[in-house]
């Protein structure tokens, strides 16, 4: 462990905690409801350090393993649709109090989303696009009548608290090192009838995942549901078990494009089922084709040569957005763009369309897979199979990790402005 | 409102209070996650009566019509995957602490019952076949990887927190007087990862809700997304809203079929929306077909006469059950049943089958429709349109009526047992 792995954090004089140093308190008005209500507003931030910090847990510990050790601090803001957002509250991390009739407990009216915060080789804490997830947390809790809020607002909020915690809990000096950051919203009002729900709370917890990053082998869609049976490819790393058909995950004009909490929980029996078995994530088929959708909670790509009579070129093909089945995933999103952009001239053609497991099936027995990974950011960014190092999916790994960590300035890569030099001078390290 | 409606309940010596009065320590265990653990145990239930007695809501008040006033006791007990069911507890009403990690609010790990406990006019209280009730949490908890129990202990748990409630919040001078009792389990595991929840919380709660037993008319399927534009019924009761191509609420080999939470918090948006246009429920429809699934979150059936070529017989028709897109509701059964035992003499077949809107539009086109009506437990037992009065479905409500308040013996309504004499003795009333 770091000298600072366990150091106290130094967090400045609370009063002048100001996301994004200042801004005046935001005027837009929230009309959720068709009233007109005070929006989220990060200038509005109020600090309560806490005055038991935890110790920062090893790379690869217990604690990480758990996926339960958060750092010392959350942000909280309470939503009603009669005073709409209370000012948000930068507060030692602590359970929350809810009542039993509270919607989120009944009914799943919920929606999270989930990003890191990366510690650069630079030593700087930069974002990965967060601009990304705060629009979609948006559209999510639209999807069950959650409230609306400024996105904009709630990307402060998260900046506010990889601020704080980013010293102390990713620091310097681990570069490579990140945390979790699940911003959460639920619904708190205390009633049973059905109806959207007029108490909210927002939260954001950062925690410990554990770093997943090692080279895995090729998906192994297996056994699969396809009228040609098949062997399946031998498998050294994350393996897949497809979906049988008596278990969808999300259906068209349904809900699984969005990250609310009912695409999760009945996802889990299959997915406890395939660990059982050795598998590592469930490869969701879809519909009577076996259409490809997600692996686990991520996104799916797979890479091939098209046949001779196709014109035998290079395709990196996943699932489209437009039928509704899949999470428009921030890092898929990536893939694609730094596909299109760098590949392109090798002759990879990128494509997303609506695939079936027979198509995979078939290039499979024909040879003409040249890798398969999943994209996604809880546990690991990509999954990058066999042939691995070398492959395509490899070198946008390694592009990503270049913004992600600051090898290359790029835009998508948002630093986090955290005085770690006011804090050498203050606190030491 | 009456003298007892705020008087202090009389609850008997807490250590003799014993559900369903008494029976040895369970043995059986319980085998959830491969491992031995101490499954649910009524028998082991400790009491801590309240101290802050709550007033008794006047019927129809707003704190009825809130829908979020609860008495002054609820049960829980704890599950861990090493240590089993905790002894339940029969304690004050308060708020639940979860951490902010806990698996329920991001995943939507939650599965939950709704029933009755009515007061009878013969003074006693009765459940409605709250076995029905307790099996299906059990199969609802499994889809979502909630842990098991013993579905006989969750109804003995049930009866022991009505046995203690029933007295004073739903006094023997209130006759066709209810409470609603809600048995929820949440889990309650603090981690990210998207597991099988190794930590849970069951809690039975008693709450009131509006009585909406008045008539009502006719369900108004419009406006209706099926290729031949008709004008709706006139209406002057329940009004149904048809649910839009654009939105599903659930697919075969989903999850429909479960009360989780899942199935609720995404279709508000479509109930948000019908009751902004003055509408009830949504009607929900299903695929191409416009089937006929849901009327909210109740049973939906039709009485219609058969054209002339096929017979002219009556058809009571509801959706059947093996597509899964519908909760095996305990009012649906129980009016399934009483229908083929006392309506076919009268010649009224009853058919479980997929019936879609086109059917429906074409039989109130021609006249055909008889009647209408809903089926469910939460708010009403079964809405009754025009011609309301004199109409099966008046008819079966008021068979049900009977049971659930005691007009006749029956061995759906299971009676509760409250010491109400020995109350009297001791307390008075």
């Amino acid at each position: 462990m770091s000298p600072s792995a366990t150091a106290r954090p130094s967090l400045g004089d609370p009063p002048q905690l100001s996301p994004d140093r200042l801004l005046p308190s935001k005027s837009l008005p929230n009309t959720t409801n068709g009233t007109t209500t005070p929006d989220l507003d990060a200038s509005l931030l109020r600090f309560t350090p806490t005055t038991t910090p935890r110790p920062v847990p090893l790379p690869n510990s217990p604690e990480v393993a758990s996926q339960s050790t958060c750092t010392d601090h959350m942000i909280t803001s309470a939503w009603t649709a009669h005073a709409g957002w209370s000012a948000p509250h930068l507060q030692p991390y602590a359970p929350l109090t809810l009542s039993p009739t509270a919607s989120v407990l009944h009914y799943s009216t919920s929606c999270f989303e989930g990003l890191k915060a990366y510690r650069g080789h630079d030593g700087r804490l930069r974002l990965f696009r967060p601009d990304r997830n705060c629009a979609r947390m948006l559209a999510s809790a639209a999807r069950v009548t959650l409230p609306a809020f400024d996105p904009a607002e709630l990307e402060k909020l998260i900046k506010a608290l990889v601020r704080v915690e980013g010293p102390k809990w990713v620091p310097p000096a681990r570069p490579g090192a990140f945390i979790y950051i699940r911003p959460t919203l639920i619904a708190t009002h205390p009633a049973l009838g059905m109806q959207p729900p007029k108490e909210a709370l927002l939260f954001i917890i950062a925690c410990f995942l554990p770093s997943l990053d090692d080279p895995r082998a090729l998906p192994t869609p297996a056994p699969t549901p396809t009228p040609t049976p098949t062997k399946p490819p031998a498998a050294t790393g994350l393996k897949l078990l497809a979906s049988p058909p008596t278990a969808t995950r999300a259906w068209p004009t349904g809900f699984g494009a969005s990250k609310i909490g009912a695409n999760y929980g009945p996802s889990l029996p299959q997915h406890s089922h395939a660990q059982s078995r050795g598998y590592d994530q469930v490869l969701w088929l879809f519909g009577p084709d076996h259409l490809v959708t997600e692996a686990g909670a991520s996104n799916f790509f797979v890479v091939w040569r098209a046949r001779p009579e196709r014109g035998g070129r290079v395709e990196m093909v996943t699932a489209a957005l437009d039928m509704g089945l899949i999470l428009a995933g921030v890092t898929r999103g990536c893939v694609l763009e730094l596909a299109r952009a760098r590949l392109g001239g090798e002759g990879v053609a990128v494509v997303e369309r609506a695939f079936g497991m027979r198509e995979v099936v078939e290039a499979v027995e024909e040879g003409r897979v040249v890798e398969a990974f999943a994209a996604g950011t809880a546990g690991r960014d990509l999954d990058i199979p066999v042939p691995g190092a070398g492959g395509y999916a490899a070198r946008i790994k390694a592009w990503l990790g270049d913004i992600m960590f600051g090898r290359v300035e790029h835009e998508w890569g948002v630093v986090v402005d955290e005085d770690i030099e006011e804090e050498e001078e203050t606190g030491g390290a």
